[in-house]
């Protein structure tokens, strides 16, 4: 069967991984930013050793096209992100646009006759990391996000996103911005991010959606005393109420569904001092799961559980929520198809973390490819992924494009 | 009996109540600002008006004594605080101040007959709430700090404490300090700073000593991971493991004698990000007893804690710790005379927070008397006593010096 390039995606990998490199096996590479700027060169070299003209939409998008045969015919897009996050790793969002890259490569080096034009994307800021939100580009081109309010967006020194975007020299035109009528279908291959594959000893995640999630505040109110001078039984402790509730939650989330996962990332004490009662006490919990019934029984958990631990007030807030979208079905059983023609091992999932794909799935038919993360690591320099399971995931990639091509 | 004068008690709390006053009930009086300086020109003021001449030592403490008939007899002296911390209220230490000069008043009004010469104190610098640490003064002067070290304590705009303590003008000979040869007792009148007394419908506080304590930081050591895509079975989360801990150690110390009172005040959770399973969390734990042999328990369980909670190592670390510190029988015997005497209800205490009298009681024979707090509150706003209640405490001061005279 037709592969990829191993060498070539291992040159790739070590090229891209220069680009911001904090000198202890990861990489910071914010949006935007010089070392981001680099990668962005790299790409439109790359793409135009093989003949491939790059252009940009209004939000410095990167689009790099391979015509196809019938050049009225819409495009197929594989995308990802070249940003990371602070002191992140070589493989989140980068290895997309490797794989994005890799295939227009194969396809014009080896010369595979093709109807639809194959388009190689980079978004901007997906990691929001310097100018938040997460998934800024594809949620202003998507219609999620206010693009006047995103070039707002203020770093840490006050600079705004808008002014980093002109600075970049890579502002472009609005009309090339990726739409359902230019564009057919969009793919992207990204990194688990967990450790089910590794555990499982699969190959390729075919992913079926991106999973719904809701995000609670739970809030303790008990009384501020002295630690000394307060016996027990005048008490009211409102992190012993928070140790309490956090338990209560535990004990009746895990009688849900098995493939729920919930977290309390967050916590907040007041006054937290050794001597002091803490009379205050707020924390996170954010659960996941891809079927909305999971959700509800769980925001039921939360809205049934006692209104008082240990004499103190316990009340939730709704932070946000958003419902899972599920990819479009035809192209994650192209996805399998091509897997199991390789004699991958494969296996169905969600992804737990969100992707530029997910805003991309409300607009055109859109799914995700997942390659392993070694120990599950990510956002950290740990992360890693074996180039022979990079290389499977772009021929996965690779097929599942000459599948739709055929469409 | 003899009496204090009730109106001139009231007197005195409004008056000292202007000096720092917030505006909405409370005081910010930090030692040697300008607040307090005003609180001790008025300390000057009214020993002057009944012919005492207030002296200083180094570290400022102020002293006015009451000539006795018997002037080669060593002094009894009652002893607190003018200083508050942020937002405090109008009772913490002051009173204490307030009961000295009352006495003195007292006995030189009434021309009461007493053999030794009795001296009202300040201690400069109890709460450290500038400049750290607590109960400054007395420790210099007790051997327990380094005054140099203290002269280089500087507040959050790198002033000096010696720098304040130049500048207040209120820096006296060495010669004056307190001292187990000219001084033969010390009694300190304080607020509860709890909700015992209250609660329990006593008027006066018989304090046998001050309590000894541990303080432990406890850590849990997770692992930090994606709050999307780790199934819960592959988590290590610290958190979770924190709040094991704090409920295991509840549970167990809770069997514990019913007079021990224990917290945890302070938590760290790192990285604190909703997204993020926790790697590690830290929270302390203060534990206070009168017998020793309880807190040796106390530090039994601790050490006998399981050394892990939900798949998280946890560790401990003793932060600091002292000793039960026992005020002299005869003054407390004294106090309890006094008030049966008065006829007020009361009961035999500990103090569960640190005074200065508890470095004095190291030096010489020392007691303290506590009178309710309303609610239990201080260190805040609402920090309560009534004129009814202060003027009890301090004719049991009062009659206490009276009976201490007499040896």
């Amino acid at each position: 069967m037709l592969t990829c390039n191993k060498d070539r995606v291992q040159k790739k990998i070590e090229t891209f991984a220069t680009f911001g490199d904090a000198g202890h096996g990861g990489i910071t590479r914010f949006s935007l930013s010089e070392e981001a700027l680099d990668a962005r060169v790299e790409f439109v070299k790359r793409m135009k050793a093989v003949g491939v003209e790059t252009v940009t939409d209004d939000m410095a998008n990167m689009y790099a096209t391979l015509p196809g045969t019938e050049d009225n015919l819409p495009r197929i897009v594989m995308a990802s992100h070249c940003d990371s996050v602070r002191n992140g790793g070589n493989y989140d969002g980068i290895l997309g646009v490797i794989t994005a890259m890799e295939v227009v490569e194969t396809i014009a080096i080896e010369k595979i006759s093709h109807r639809h034009p194959i388009t190689a994307m980079i978004w901007t800021n997906e990691e929001g990391s310097l100018y938040p939100p997460a998934m800024m580009s594809s949620g202003v081109i998507c219609g999620k996000f206010d693009k006047a309010k995103m070039l707002s967006s203020k770093n840490s020194e006050g600079k705004t996103f808008g002014e980093a975007l002109d600075q970049s020299g890579y502002v472009g035109e609005k009309a090339n911005r990726l739409n359902p009528i230019d564009y057919m279908a969009m793919l992207e291959l990204h990194i688990e991010q967990g450790p089910v594959l590794e555990a499982e000893k699969k190959q390729i995640g075919v992913v079926e959606g991106v999973v719904g999630m809701v995000n609670y505040r739970i809030k303790t109110y008990g009384q501020s005393d002295h630690a000394g001078t307060t016996p027990m039984p005048y008490r009211r402790d409102a992190l012993l109420a928070a140790a309490s509730a956090l338990k209560y939650l535990h004990a009746e989330l895990d009688k849900l569904d098995s493939n729920l996962v919930y977290t309390t990332g967050e916590i907040l004490c007041h006054p937290c001092v050794h001597t002091v009662i803490p009379d205050f006490v707020d924390f996170s919990l954010d659960a996941r799961h891809q079927n909305p019934e999971v959700i509800k029984q769980v925001v039921e958990i939360i809205k049934n559980m006692p209104k008082e631990f240990d004499k103190c007030e316990v009340k939730y807030q709704e932070a946000w929520a958003r419902s899972t979208i599920e990819f479009n079905e035809e192209l994650v059983d192209f996805v399998q198809k091509s897997a199991d023609e390789y004699g991958y091992t494969s296996k169905k999932m969600y992804s737990g973390a969100g992707h530029d794909a997910q805003y991309v799935a409300e607009m055109m038919p859109t799914t995700m490819i997942f390659v392993p993360s070694k120990d599950g690591h990510s956002h950290c320099e740990p992360e890693f992924t074996a180039v022979d399971e990079c290389f499977r995931g772009i021929n996965v990639v690779l097929q599942t494009v000459l599948e739709i091509d055929k469409k």
